[in-house]
């Protein structure tokens, strides 16, 4: 099976009714519908399985159930930050194979709860059933205010291209595991005006072009700019950065105006570079080039995205 | 593996930080937080998968995907219906297998599509994924004015046991895979002044003892007066009558003053039946008793609700 999930998203919502009630339909990071009257909510889910993102408990090396918990809510919380969100309720499915004890379960469960203390998030439900393998899934619901919002349609030509933190390298440094979504930044660089963003869970390459898709443009991107991850002293190669994924950075398009200034405004930790700029959508089949106009996808293949 | 979901759900409850936000927490058929002025969001996921819920692709007599979609759909509506509540939005996630093929997943998601444009539930979003297995889980967002709205711990003793539909028989007859959820005649009964009820999914004698641990109270079972699905002509035994589970039917506490004029107003084709009363908490270590005092716990042995 070719598991493509643009087209099955497209496919599922294709030929459905759709409704004034929903602000922004599928496609985007998360769904938003009316909640407040200064308020969307935001809705996104997610999922995590055994030997597909973290190592199950019949690996070699298994993951501890808390960290595989951690990264299922982690995931979902990093598509809140990349609409400019803030999490507010999550709701937690498990299926358990058979040779799953109640110990693993609540492991899991206690990771999950850790981070969801950490960031606000309250727990509100949950679901345990009998699978034939350990596949969990996460529902999230965020707020925003509809003037302080991130769209990944919002970005103009012209645009710079800025993203948080470092790319590749996430599998094998266990970054996939521990990182720390991008609430905070998320929400100041949309209380700053910026309207378009996306975070990377497959990879620079495959997101910026989701980006770019999205917004009917395309983009040049400066690959000397682009930060790579250390790995025992060297950065990885650019092609690791660019299709790794797993990363959980944001990319977001900066208004020429302000990109003198947000670098030296920026108030966190996590490095914001600039990496290359927004241009007219172009003629060629994939949107992304490189300072040079040969087109990425072109040089390094399509990504990956599953944890091997 | 002890699959107590309500003991893992206390867990995974235990010792997190709560809300005024949280209206109804974890617990109930749904969780609630505030919505509009007049309107509670009414919460909940539940989970499908192979060979627990339905026959996988693998078995000799598969179920077909749409079905299998439908019930996962249909099991989260049931849940809304439980509290008089309105579905409103759901998210679809699958994890799916490596032989699974996308025509298997569209149409499972198909199944799930068909029901929401029915019931007037909106999909919102939806994510695919590898998996070891297939899973799939769906969360449900509803809606009910908090004045009309059924909970588990609103009976008072001395109320009548009324039932839609009838009992046992769910998997052999296909009831599982087909049944209707109870949202008209949910909604129907929260505006008769009716304030307490549960959707049967794991048994009627299950689903009972929860609404009368969460009211406080016992009951006084009829068991001639319960009604039994027919299989072949002939009525299930009272056993799997009472143990069988996925009914999908709902169980409601109806004041005296009100037992004898529900029925002739009863607007329904599906059945509503008297089974019983609502009794003073027992001392006995099992709240659900025939009329002669019989604990039928103690008689019937535990219930089973997974699919053979």
């Amino acid at each position: 099976m070719r598991l493509d999930e643009d087209a099955f998203l497209a496919a599922l919502i294709a030929g459905l009714p759709t409704s004034d009630e929903l602000l922004i339909p599928p496609g985007d990071d998360c769904a938003a519908i009316a909640w407040g009257p200064d308020e969307w909510m935001l809705i996104a889910v997610d999922q995590v399985a055994a030997d597909v993102h973290y190592h199950g408990r019949q690996a070699p090396d298994p993951t501890p159930p808390e960290l595989a918990g951690r990264k299922l809510l982690a995931r979902n919380l990093s598509d809140i930050a990349a609409m400019g969100g803030r999490p507010r309720f999550a709701l937690l499915a498990i299926a358990a194979a058979a040779d799953c004890s109640r110990e693993w379960a609540d492991a899991f469960a206690s990771g999950v709860n850790e981070l969801a203390v950490a960031t606000g998030t309250l727990m509100i439900g949950g679901d345990l059933a009998r699978g034939g393998s350990d596949v969990a899934s996460l529902t999230i619901l965020g707020s925003v205010a509809p003037d302080r919002l991130l769209r990944r349609n919002a970005v103009k030509a012209g645009d710079r291209i800025f993203v948080t933190g470092s790319f590749g390298g996430s599998l094998a440094s266990g970054h996939h595991l521990t990182f720390e979504p991008r609430l905070a930044e998320g929400r100041w660089l949309a209380g700053r005006g910026i309207r378009s963003g996306i975070d990377v869970s497959d990879g620079l390459l495959k997101d910026l072009e989701r980006l770019c898709h999205a917004s009917g443009v395309g983009a040049s991107l400066d690959l000397e700019a682009v930060p790579r991850r250390c790995l025992g002293g060297e950065p990885v190669g650019i092609a690791e950065a660019l299709l790794g994924g797993e990363d959980y950075e944001l990319i977001v398009s900066v208004p020429e105006a302000m990109a003198e200034t947000i670098v030296p405004q920026w108030p966190f930790a996590t490095p914001l570079t600039p990496v290359g700029r927004f241009v007219a959508r172009q003629d060629s089949m994939t949107p992304v080039h490189d300072r040079h106009g040969e087109e990425l996808r072109r040089r390094f293949g399509t990504s990956f995205n599953h944890f091997a």
